[in-house]
């Protein structure tokens, strides 16, 4: 599992307050500026989502396991391929952690799970075949079909 | 204010299960591996911090007026400069936040204050005169003399 952050996503109760304050307020400039999602480019090959609480709970799934505190938030590793996903996944509960929704198809057209480590901060593992990132460490988003 | 992430904060309960899932379990490299602390690289320019919740609070300070959940985690913004620390905290209120600790030396050596956005999620604004990253992206952390 290499060691990098990809993708940090807080799930905010109103994404215009939001976007007020980073957008507007501190001036950062979007990635994606879109009426359900935000994504803010924050460092190289790294971006900031906003995404409405109530949809990163479902994207998440359930997880009765663990209090709501390290849920309002979800960090993402992403790797080359599907089976890199299944790999991932074999190291987690080896190492204290927990597999909070197995490994399937997601909604952005990859192939995504989400595990808890010790404290229950979530961390997706996805396979995002429209993730680019430029030389320069610009992160652009291909639109991807979803497989039905 | 930069759009950048510079430190990602869990607040762990147990340093140690955190400390054999992340770099036992995971494979990832500390960048620095204390008993009261573990930094590990996570992108270019990009430390993720493992630290004791019950110190994490402290350090960011009282917060009465939000829930738990949005402080158990910290981001942190660097900037060059003690007064850019100053400036940066007055795009805050008018923003929609709100400023959690004041400006103020902090323990690391530096200068820092801690604001929350609209949904409570803190962020450290921070001078760190002893933070820096090579050209590669490796962040390395040098001691700073505390001033008294």
């Amino acid at each position: 599992v290499q060691q990098r952050l990809d993708l940090l996503t807080l799930g905010v109760r109103d994404l215009q307050a939001s976007r007020r304050f980073y957008v507007e307020g501190l001036g950062w400039e979007p990635t994606l500026d879109l009426p359900e999602i935000v994504f803010i480019q924050v460092n190289h090959g790294l971006l900031l989502g906003l995404f409405p609480a109530k949809e990163l709970e479902a994207d998440v799934g359930e997880r009765p396991e663990v209090s709501d505190a390290a849920a309002r938030f979800t960090l993402a590793h992403n790797v080359g391929s599907q089976s890199e996903v299944d790999e991932a996944l074999e190291r987690v509960e080896p190492s204290g952690g927990s597999i909070v929704k197995p490994a399937q198809p997601a909604a952005f057209g990859g192939y995504h799970a989400y595990v808890a480590d010790p404290d229950g901060f979530r961390w997706e593992i996805a396979y995002n075949p429209g993730w680019r990132v430029s030389p320069d460490g610009r992160v652009s988003i291909v639109p991807v079909q979803p497989r039905s």
